[in-house]
């Protein structure tokens, strides 16, 4: 056992928020650093202690020399990453751990194994589990990546070789397409990781998106907790996320968290982490990645299982053994969380920024918000335009939904546009509602939707007028009609 | 089946929008009616038509005549009372049903029954509950009341016979102080209740206050929904209520379940309703009363089974069958609500009013909020000084206390006193913390707590302003140490 006493939350906004409230409740003592953009953010004053990384306000979050030297400063025994930023780089894990620092997360070296996603391919395919036909090696060439894809056959996917969340992945369906689309995921990839190498995948239409989140102790106690149906995608990003899949088949289901365990048990896994899968409309499975980290969706997770995955990971990292068996983890009703993005869907989905001038949350049974947002916060330009996340519970699906559009009709963020309407459109779809979705269902979806929505709470004060000018009405008359 | 398709919710504040939530989740159009003093509710604009009743501000929400002549006009097929006002009226419950709309709640005769106090101790008695030794007749007389008392022996208890939720209660310990503490039973019975009759019990000392949530459908079937520990009382009025009892025997929650169901099942009990027994320190069982409503406290244990409380109460009314087994209804966790008044702990709880300055509500993971109040409110001094609650769950009662005192110290309400500083004292408290409470809890506390608490928003604006002054401090330095 190795009590920690001290983190240092190494992110920002609402996962930083989300860490230190678990540090709160675990009677840690938390260390928040933050940009120069970042001055107003309510993590930074949540936190027992704050830092300021000077300079650029990305690199802030990235700069590990930094980051370590402010942990020793403050005497923190430990640091979590978050997701994004730091949390999957193999390197900054060995730094912590040469200068003493508890890493909160997995082992470096699978940090780096599930960082390469052709090398993550060849060591899960070892272990028994089914992956896409493909690349083990970057293409670096398009004449090579031509020649490979009609062997494959179309349609195929380039994928960044060291990339994750989406960024640099291209479908193409017709040879004549191939060169165009090579080189912008090759570019998309430099940009976003820094390197640009891409491998080819057989590209699987119309599949379900299905992960699965693991947890494992250091000592071989590796358990899953459920999935997460992830099919509403735009542009290979998830928008909304649902725990359980709400149409998946029981025995896909069983196979997919017999799959992910044994796998995480031979590589010897440890923390929590995410193992995601195509499944396609016969049921096939498809490995495609691992995310070495906890996820922006772990709440869905968190609110069917009850269990608190921040604060088990934070246990595991001390060298807690597990506490509860597999057979002990209850799955109860359906959780969706929608990912509420400060953006323009009339205007392609564009980031918006601005101050919140009007800030009102749903609340009642089945609601949780995770948010730094705040009446008067002023969203910075600079940073991913996820700006919190709602996630609702029921019972059963119906309900689920239900509570879904009951919740996002109550949400009123003022100030800039934010992707809401959106929400508000999917949620009264009868797709939606019937479960039927795949990963192209915003594709498909988009164009039909009325992204112009009214605004609920412009047309809630009209009525509060209105009633004002009733009553008023209603003193001043002459007849006694009280 | 009666569909139900309009619903006149009958109430105001935090139980008038959770109402009014689970009517949109239904698919089900709401009425919300409002007094001069309420224009600024939230329930007002959230339902989907309002209606002022203009006057006495209280006698609003009790006059049925004007109620149910809206409800008509309105084509309202149902009434939901909530709990207080209206919703323990058995001569309203009646006029609903003349008037053609059904009343969401029990049987009139069960609302008639359950509200005598000592009619209802009788009938208790007959079907097998055990009861306190008493009167089973209201005393009218001080003389009459004293030589009772001597023949129950001291301490004795004295209680208003048509009253409930802890007004008009006395406990008297000598014969010397019965005279003085029967004429204030009176007299508050009276101003409360419209009728002075009190009657006598015997008094235990030290117990716990244990409810049983049971829920009925019109075809026999009665089930329970859990207990909920609700010793945590100031002058009688629940403060603090959690499900399950965190140190309760199990045996002893076993045998009030028995209890309980097995009662409303020979009663031919339906709707949802509230059997409040105290146990002793020899976990000797003793009915005291029953609530023939929703209760206030019904989060907790919505939040523990995932059951809907108000959803499934308008299904029984519409004539459903329960949807549910006993032995389906998990149980997960623990609960704690705590009731956020505007009261000064300081000034003995004397009611607090004023705007909403300022109102910040805590979130993550296990926070459930239920209130009416948001920044710019006006709450009015009309009324109970309840203006929400909040609710917390973990998988453990250890969780759920670092989970309420993380939540409570992120809750800031601002404008007035509120009781927060109390509860932020009561979730530090070793004893609260070991689950070692009995009614008289805060009689024994409350002078140990320290209420003048600090001002921990105070504190986070101080803060934020010196992080600004840092950060400038750093800009204007002409070391350049970025």
């Amino acid at each position: 056992m190795n009590k920690i006493n001290k983190v240092l939350v190494a992110n920002r906004g609402e996962i930083a928020l989300r860490i230190i409230r678990a540090c709160k409740e675990l009677d840690i003592k938390s260390v928040a650093i933050f940009s120069e953009a970042d001055v107003e953010g309510v993590w930074v004053r949540k936190a027992d202690e704050c830092y300021p990384i000077m300079g650029d306000v990305i690199q802030a979050y990235l700069d590990f020399e930094k980051i370590i030297t402010i942990a020793k400063r403050a005497n923190c025994d430990a640091i979590h990453p978050g997701y994004g930023f730091l949390s999957e780089n193999a390197d900054f894990a060995r730094a912590c751990e040469k200068n003493g620092i508890t890493f909160i997360g997995p082992k470096a070296d699978h940090i780096e194994l599930f960082g390469d996603k052709m090398a993550s391919k060849v060591a899960m395919k070892k272990v028994g589990v089914p992956v896409l036909e493909g690349t083990n090696e970057p293409i670096l060439d398009v004449k090579e990546g031509v020649k490979i894809a009609n062997e494959i056959g179309f349609p195929v996917i380039i994928k960044a070789a060291f990339g994750g969340g989406g960024r640099g992945m291209r479908i193409v369906k017709e040879q004549k397409d191939f060169s165009s689309m090579f080189e912008s995921a090759t570019n998309e990839s430099l940009k976003y990781f820094g390197r640009g190498e891409v491998f080819i995948e057989k590209y699987v239409e119309n599949p379900r998106h299905i992960e699965i989140q693991v947890i494992a102790d250091k000592y071989g106690n590796v358990l899953h907790l459920g999935e997460r149906d992830c099919s509403i995608q735009r542009r290979h990003q998830k928008v909304i996320e649902i725990a359980p899949s709400p149409r998946l088949n029981n025995d896909t289901r069983k196979e997919l968290y017999r799959i992910a365990t044994k796998a995480m048990f031979k590589l010897g896994y440890e923390s929590v982490g995410t193992v995601e899968f195509l499944v396609d409309v016969d049921d096939n499975i498809f490995f495609i990645e691992m995310n070495t980290r906890v996820q922006v969706e772990h709440p869905v997770t968190e609110t069917i299982t009850g269990v608190d995955i921040i604060q088990r990971m934070i246990e595991i990292a001390e060298g807690d053994k597990l506490q509860f068996l597999q057979e002990e983890v209850q799955f109860r009703g359906y959780a969706i969380e929608f990912r509420i993005n400060a953006e323009n869907p009339q205007k392609n989905f564009m980031p918006s920024v601005g101050t919140v001038s009007k800030y009102l949350t749903p609340g009642g049974p089945g609601v949780r918000i995770d948010t730094s947002v705040y009446t008067g916060y002023k969203v910075p330009a600079n940073y991913d335009s996820m700006i919190g996340k709602l996630i609702v519970w029921s019972l059963d699906w119906e309900g689920a939904v239900r509570k879904a559009t009951r919740a996002l009709d109550e949400f009123y963020i003022e100030g800039f546009p934010t992707n809401i309407p959106l929400h508000r459109e999917i949620v009264r779809d009868k797709d939606f509602k019937d479960g039927k979705f795949y990963t192209n269902y915003l594709d498909k979806k988009l164009e039909k939707f009325n992204l112009d929505a009214k605004n609920h709470l412009e047309e809630e004060e009209k009525k509060v007028e209105e009633i004002h000018k009733l009553i008023d009405k209603i003193k001043n008359s002459k007849l006694n009609i009280r």
